[in-house]
Formats: structure tokens, sequence, C-alpha cells
């Protein structure tokens, strides 16, 4: 087996995490996994949705979208369109679970920390780019949050990132791209907590079902080179 | 740690599955977990969506609803606000390609399969026993095709059935209904084939990370529970 | 003459009355007229509408959907289509009008009663049937409603029950099934009171105008059809 | 009873039928019940619904909308909310049946006549008036495709007018203007062909149930009425 | 060159402006630019939208519609696509500021005021026909506002006209019909106040750029019409 | 007058033109005018709008839209709200009609052109950015047409750009950032082509209305700074 990109079968593509890209958002990242690049952006608005009013709680959202062009062949602009994809319903709500599991909502006060992702050019692990360089964002957020007296405690909790893994031409790869998804057999998205700790698991055969074994090489996989993301996620903030 | 409903943690709520429920779909199945009450119907239309058209091969395509007053608190009917929420996207996105992996498409013929599970009754588990029973919904359909003389080879490939898997005050338990769900740590979806081979799988922390340890033991709970979920579909068909 | 169903002109199909149906709303029933089957619910809400908020009146409100395969050819979901179809609004509208001629308003204070008329499976005449398993879920709410101390008067002011009627194959006939009702010339629904007055009367000519004497005969048949279905109500709530 | 009008029971508001009102439409019209003022055009298309296509035969279909200051009260722009009103999509139905019973739509041929019922000002009957008109500029428009030998036959098979009746104050009464429309116990609108026949019935009970005998009477007084509006039709179209 | 109305380039159609159009508006006008047919209504609600609420000052908002046989070729109407077109919004943004141009928001105290602008006949020119009846009709609007001693200073600060002009066969005319504005190199809308200054151009270019020379020509003929306009404005509201 | 910038009346910001800048589009560049950043993308599809089938020629069309938080607050993610604001359409025409300038549609071919600007940050004068920006991507994408040997004629006519101008505490300056933008007395957006024609005028008086000396002033600033403009766009291309 040769991946299509000449990587071994455990190699992140290179990773790269630009701070303060944009200079409006209180956390401003370009993720970038390869030719995969993800402007995410962390704001904070102080107030908290209708339903956690007056409860002393805040509250952590993602919306997630693709530039029309970000693929090889033109998508219809969701806003034109009026509505959101499935795809783009499911990503979103998988980026908002598992941020929300870095922070604590008590310790954040009645602020909202809208996530958005955005997708400039996708070669594949949109989603999971998404959820490494949004929770650098989320880190300036919640300094910038602290800096300016606004929290008192500590909202952030653990640090959260995400690789994709799967088994391609019969042999378990990591961070798989555009090429190597489009023909996997199975495909999982890994969501890990600095601590080791599972926050999200999402595996889906493709074709055919996978093994228990399977699933165990590609979790091995992903926990390696998720432990290399926090890494990269703590260097970006000058704290690695 | 007792489980509100006294079941002991391996113990599935009583499932039941009726055929023939409602008269003019080619499958119609009413499933119950417990008091979850699931009406799964497969409908076969003579045709491909245009992504499809002229490549001989069929599709499978899945929906999802909950009557405005299948839960405890009325919810707003989607078709009047005009809207599918977020979950409802996530989860019928779920069923059709959990599904998608009981059939062989080029089999299928030019044939496309909707299954609609509507919920009727909600008591937690809505998308494992929606899964589960539009299974059998499936077989009755295709056997409707075989029958009528529309298909010649076998479009059923596997049996698949789903269950949700949790740690409920710490304990790995299977089935969770609605008061251990909106209390669990963790939530974890299952969908297996009957070769033991795994299609999805989704597991989430809702409050704390979980750990390999407690995710294998859920996936202990979870394939011994698919594998009686698989029997009584057989039974329910008459080939058990 | 020959009706396809074997009837006499003036001959309701079985009707049933299911209470309790489902376990989460206030007022819960499937009604069944043949193979036409509805689930129908009344759920409170301890609210108003903002129109009428602060005048010391409640609301009722309805609303109506059919399940994709409660049909013989599959129907698109409105929920996934974004937009109810003008049938749908019409008859919501019809259910919600006629159970309001049911409620004294004042009496009930500043709750709302949602209904909901779900039909799992059609057959003809799915909107008498819906107004008239509907009105037995309402007085079950309203039971609940004084029961728990909420409302101190008599809210449910008369019984209010529907039927079709129709000319087929030139004979007035009543509880028109879907075999007749695609084939009548005229179609007519009609609200009574079980004081006997008339709450809704729609008539229309499908191809060629009906005459007045027609008129009088349906109207004659549906009075004696509707004082059946009273009966039926309030048998159904152990008051017959 | 005084009538707010002074208007005796059974005496119509001044009716003006304008032909030609707009100079795009094949039939266009302005009709003036009293201060009830709706322009109805017919505006031929020569292609049939997708529904209908290659069955040799034509259809009707109708709209029916208000200016947003038609009213007292200014009402917000169906268009900008992106959604018609439920009693909008009621009106514009009853519309379309009741023209629809006027056409042969067999000697229509594959034409679509579109109707458009746009009220520029509102003082009750808005939806009798329409129909009352529509029917003048959907003969003008039948005429146009005779004229210009687009139909052969005669697709007109009848004329149709419509008007409302009600009880007002206890008493039956024609042609009801808004502080009427108001207040009425019971509300009917009518539509009956040139022959006698009676093409749609819509009774409604505000408050109480009404009882037969108000019925006949409603039906008695609302059968004069129309018969004067025919011969008004008939005038406008220089054939009286 | 000759116009097709046969028109010197100079010269307006005929322009009339009727109004208390209709009955119920506060101000309610019918502007006619030859056949160009516009209902303009300015209506009065006596509250500001949530951004403004407080501030002690009021608002002016504008809406354009079409009715949809307006047009030589029927168009959709934009309620039942559930869309206004581009087109659409484009123009009543332009009404909108415009015509707030024309206000003192401070001393309309927190009044909104709605203008619509509904075409019945178009005939080119629909949104400059538009701008110049609606400004009457707030003229109206005002002084009932004063008259009824809602406001006490003087909230109409100018006069605002507007006008096409446009390069047509290669000779700048003012005032395109639609037989002009169909062909037109050159299309230009000016928006002029009362005491020549310049509120609003808009200029596009068709098919071929247009020259500083063109545009001075365009609006120098633009000038002089709109103050013919403003003399029409003034007569119709008699103070001319 | 003192420009919050420093700049000098008639100084540009820094402009930078950087093609190639994401890999799928055939034509993708980021424009960036200041603090201003635009992704600019063009893309070729191989088919034509409905309403232009073969009649031989070509379509251009174009979107805009921003990024939620490329604004100092965030805004609704318009593909989540479902709707594009009226801004948005306005912006997004005046781009496509711009742009059709450019192109000779029917040495196109049968080929459309869809351009799509993304604001990934916010500073005033974005959608001038946009058009200089998009022309770039344009004669990208038409020269891979070229390359590709799909088109073999010349599509593109001419050059195009774009800047806005104003008066700004009296003076008239040209590229007006947001500080500027959001305090003029008057905005106008020019868009010229390199032969010097005027493509585009669009001139709003914001309070008080604005002189012809005024409007002069500003043409001719806006006329020098498109010179330079067009000669950075020349250069981006590799021919300045």
């Amino acid at each position: 087996m040769q991946r299509p990109s000449g990587r071994s079968p455990d190699q992140l593509r290179p990773v790269r995490i630009t701070r303060h890209y944009t200079k409006h958002a209180e956390g401003s990242v370009l993720v970038e996994f390869g030719d995969t690049k993800v402007i995410c952006t962390a704001s904070v608005v102080n107030s908290v949705p209708p339903f956690l009013r007056g409860q002393g709680q805040g509250w952590l959202t993602a919306e997630y979208g693709m530039l029309p062009r970000s693929t090889g062949t033109r998508m219809d602009r969701e806003a034109a369109r009026g509505k959101q994809q499935g795809r783009t319903v499911e990503i979103q709500r998988l980026i908002g679970r598992s941020l929300r599991a870095a922070v604590d909502l008590t310790a954040l006060g009645e602020n909202t920390i809208h996530i958005d992702c955005d997708v400039i050019q996708a070669d594949g692990g949109t989603r999971t780019a998404s959820i490494t360089g949004a929770w650098v964002a989320l880190a300036d957020a919640i300094n910038h949050l602290k800096a300016t007296g606004k929290v008192n405690g500590e909202p952030l909790k653990r640090g959260i990132a995400s690789i994709s893994v799967g088994i391609y031409q019969g042999v378990p790869v990591v961070d798989l791209d555009y090429p190597e998804d489009s023909s996997a057999d199975t495909d999982m998205n890994l969501v890990l907590g600095d601590d080791g700790g599972i926050i999200e698991i999402q595996g889906t055969a493709e074709a055919e079902p996978f093994s228990e074994a399977e699933f165990a090489a590609m979790l091995s996989l992903g926990k390696k080179a998720i432990a290399e993301l926090h890494k990269l996620q703590k260097q970006a903030l000058g704290e690695g």
C-alpha cells in the first residue's frame, strides 16, 4: 500500500496554526492540515441564549461553512439556497459538542462564545482541522475574557484536538486527505482531551463493516496523532 | 447503582416488532423498545435520484420525525416551523448510512427505497429503535421487490441492528431510557451487522471524557444486546 | 349502486376511539374510521399567544399532518420540504375553528390547548375523523385541567363531531372511504354540535354542481351519522 | 336590527365590474363590492403543470393576496415574511376550485389559466368579490383564446358568482361589510352556478352553532343575490 | 432618432398623482407615469424597530412589489415562492433610503412610517414613479401626524422626486418607457431634493460604458424633469 | 481635516492582489485594500442557465458573503438564518452587472462563470475591493478557458476596477475605510473600464444631499484611483 501523498500510515500532513489571522474576533486562527485550510474564530457575546438566562452560566455554540469554491467542483452557496445541508448541520453540532467539553460553563459566567469554522480550501479532514484550530481560537477568546476581567476563574478545562483515521486499501492510516477519504473503506473521527480521555468517536463503515481489531488499530493511530496536535496547539499558544 | 427501571445493566427493555403495521407501505413496522415507539416504513419508488440516473444501481434514503407530543413537553412541529432541527438531520443521516450498509445497491437496480421513521412516543433510544425496526421494514420491502419480479438477485446483504449504551452513575448500561439518557455521563450509539462487523459507532462524552476501558465495557454490552436484537428481527420475519 | 365496501348508504365504517393511546399528552386518542387511523393529542400549555396576553382567556389551536407513507403513494415529508401544503393548512384551520366552538375560552383561563392530528394511515375522511377523535382528546385534557385545579369552571361547552357525506354514483352516502372519495361527484364535510347545531358546513362540487335536494339528503344522512358519533365519543369517555 | 350601512337585509352593496382594468393580462377586471376593491386578472400560459403533461387537457389555478395596507391596520407583506398566511392559502384554494367548475378543462387544451386576485382595499367579502370578478376576467381570457384560434370548442361551461351571507344581530343578511363581518354570529360563503347549482358552500359558526332554519334563510338570501350578480357579470360582458 | 412614443428627448410621460386613492392608509396615492401605475401608501405605526427603541427618534422603511400580471408576461408571485427577488430587494432599499432623506427622524418622534409601493401596471420606470408618488403619500401621513397632535415640529425636511434617464439609440432621453428601457445602452436613476441637491444617483451601463459627457447630458435632462415633478407633487398637495 | 488613517484625500490604502490564493478555482484571488480582505474566485461551469440554453452565448453571475466575524461585531450567518440580507443581495447584483460589462458573452460560448466574493476581514469598501479583485480572478478563469481550448476568441473585453469615494468632514476623499465610511456625509461607488468609460455609478447622500460640484470632485478622485487599480491589476497578471 502506498498513500497517494507518500506519507507513512501514522504520518500527519504538515499542520500549521496561525493565530490572530483576522483582526476583529477575540480568537482568530487559520488552521492548515496540508491543503485543508480553515478560518476558525471565537467571538464573545456578553449574554446567553434565552433557555439559559439567569442561571449564572455561559454557553458555547458553533457554526461551520465552506466557501462555494473551496472544493474541486463549486457547491451551491448555502445562504443563497436558504438552507444548510445535512452534512453542514452534522459537522457544526460535532464541533459545538466537542468544544463545550473543553469549557467549564459555570466559570464562563453569562457569556456566549460563538465558534465559526469556515473552510477556505478543502482537501479532506475539514471537521477535525476545524475542531483542532477552533480550540486555539477558543483559548485566545477565554484569555481575552480573563485579561479584561470579564471572568475571574478558569473556564478552560482541558485541551481538545481531533483527527481522522481510516482504513485505506486495507491499511489503517491517519489524517486522510481527499483522495484517501473518497475511497476509504472506513472513516473515523476522533476527538480526545489532552488528558487522554475520549470526547467523541464517530466511526462509519463506508462499504464493509470493520472489525474490533481494525477499530483498535485506528484508535491507536489516532491517539498518537492527537498527542502531536496537542503539542502543536500549545506551541502555537506559546506554552509548548 | 440502581437503574430507574430496575433493569440489570445488560438488560434490554421489552422489544416488540410488529410487521404490517400500516397497510400502504411495502414494509411497515411498529418497533417498541419499552415505551419508545416508532413507526418505520420502507417505500419503494421505481426510479433513482438524478445523480444516479443511468448507472444501473439503486439508492436508499431515510427521514426521521417526532410527533409534536411524542415527548413530555410538546415540541414545535417541524413542518410548521418550515425547518428540520439539527438533531433530526443528524439522526436521519445516521439511519440512512446505516441501512445503506445492509443493501447491495447494484442488485437493487434503479429503485429507491425511502425509509421513514416517525416516533409516536419517545422514552430514550429513538434512533437505535428506528434503525432496528427500519431494517425489518426494509427486509419486507426487498422481499416485495423480489416477489413481484422487480429485482432478480438479493439486494439484502446483511442484518443491521442498533442499541445505545452509556455510563450511568459510573456503571456501563445498555438501552438507556429517558431518565437514564438525560443524566448519563456518556452516550454511545452502536450499529452492528449480524456478522459482528461494526457499521457505525458514535460515542459522546456528555460531561467528562471517557476512558478506553469504559469504551470497551460499553462495546461489549452493546454487542451482546445487538445479538439479541438480530434474533428478534429474524423471529419477526419468521426466520428465527 | 353498490358501495365498494358493500356498506349501505347511511352506514358508517367501524369507528374505534382508543383513549390514552400515548403516554405524555394530557389527552391522547387513536381514532379509527375503518382503515383511516389518526393519532389525536391535546397538549396543555400554561400560557397564551401574545395577541391574547392579559385578557383572562385561553386559546385552542390545531395542527394536522400525514406520515409520508400513510397514503398509497409516498408523499414528500412537509418538514423536509420546509413548507406545509395548502391542503394541510386548510384542514388544520378547520380543525381549530371547529374545536374552538366546543370551548368556553374565558372559562379556560390563560391556558392554550394544542391539538395535533397526525394521520398514520389514510383511507378517506381524515379531517372528519381528526375532529371527532380530537374532541375526545380535548375532553381528557380539560378534565386534566379541572382535576389538577388549574381551571375551576367548565370550559367544555358542547360535544363536537364530524363526518363526510357525498354523492357517489348519483346516490347520497355517508363516511366516504378513499375509493368513493376519489370518484365522488360531491364531497361535503359536516361538523355538528351534540345539540344539533351546525358548526361548520363545507360542500364542494367536484365536477357538476349539486342541487338543494341533494344537499338536503346529504345533510340528513350526516346528522344521523354524527348523532352516532356523539354516542361513541361519550361511551369512550365512560359517559355513554 | 339596523345594518351599519342602512341596507335592507337582502340588499347588496353597489357592485361595479370594470373590464380591461390593466393592459397586459388576457382578462383584467376591477371588481368593487362597495368599498371592497379587488384586481382580478386571468393570464394564459400555453403549457400545463407537469402532472398533466400530455393528457390533452388544461388547468386553472388561482392565487390571492392583499396589499399590506388594504386593511385598517397594516399587515406584514407576505413576500417579505417569506410565507403566505393560512387564511390566504384557504382563500386561494377556494377561488381555484370554484372557477375550475366553470371550465371544461378538456376543451381548454394544454393551456393553463392563472387567476390572480389582489385586494387593494378591503371592507369585508374579499373572497366572494374575488370569485365574482375573476369569473369575468376568466371569460375575457377564454374569449381571447377563442379569438386567436388557440382553442376551438367552448371551454366556458357556466357562469359562477359568489356572495357572503350571515346572521347579524340575529337576522340573516347578505353581502356583509367589515363592521358586520367582524361581529356576525355566523358567516357563510356561497358559490353558485348560473344554472342554480351549488358549487361550494362554506358555513362557519363564529360563536354559537346555527340551525337548519337559519341555514335555509341564508341560502335563500344568497341565491337571490347571486342571481343579481350573474346579471351584472353578463352586463359587464355586454351580454346582459 | 425617434422615441417609440413620439416624445421629445426631454419630455416626460403624462404624470398623474391621485391622493386618497384607498381609504385606510394615512397617505395613499396612485401615481401614473404614462402606463406605469403604482399604488403608494404611507402607514403610521406608533412605535419603532427594536434597534431604535428609547432613542427618541422615528424610522421610515419601504417595501416594493409588483402584481404578478402587472407585466407583459406573468411573473411568479413572490409570496408564493417564499422569497423576494434580488431586483425587488434592491428597489425597496433605494425607495427607503431616498425617502429617509426627506424626513427629520428626530422630529418624527418614536413613530415608524411604512411605505408600500405596489405596481399594478408596469411600463418602465416603476422605481422612480414609486419614489415620486410615495413622497406625496409620506407628506399626507406626516400631515396626519401633525393634525392629530402626534408630532409637534415639522418632520418633513424637503421634497424628493425621481426620474430615469438613459441613452436610447445614442441620444440622451428622459423617463424611459418599457420599449426604451429594454433596449437602452445606459440607464440612470436620479433622486433629487427640491433644493437641487443630489440624494441618489444610480447609473448602469447596460452594454457599453458611457462617457462623462453623456453622464452630464443625462444629469441635465434629469434635473429639468425632476423640477417638473416637484411642481406636480406640490400641485397635488394643493400647495403648487 | 485629518483622515483617521493619516492618508491624503486622494491616497488609496495599500492594495495587494494575490493570485492562485486557493487551489481549486479556475481563478482565485485574495484582494486586500488595507485591512479589507476578500477572497474572490471565478469558477467555470460548462453550461448555461435555462433561460439562455441553445443561444450560443455564456453567462456570468456573482455571489457575495461575509464571514460572520469579518466585522467588529459578529453578524448572524446568512446560511443559518436561511436568508441573504438586502445589503448582500444589492452588492452581489452590483458585482455581477459590473463584471458582465467586462465579458463578451457570445465569445464565451455556452459557459457560465460564477464569481464568489467572500469577505474574510472587513474595514470598509468591501464591494469595490470585491469587483477589483474578482476581475483578476475572471481574467485567470478566461485564460484557463482559452488555454484548454474551450473558447477560441477573446471573451475579455476590457479591464474593470472599482473604488469608493465620499465626502468626509466636508472634504472629498477616496477609498474610505470603516471609520470614514460610518461617518461620511456621502458615499459613492464607482466602477470604471480601463478605457475610462463609466460602468456603474452609485452615489448616496447619507444625511444631506450633495451638490454637482461635490459630485464632480468625487468623480475626479475616483477616476485617478481607478487608473492606479487598473495598473495594479495588470501588474498582478504579469502584464503591467
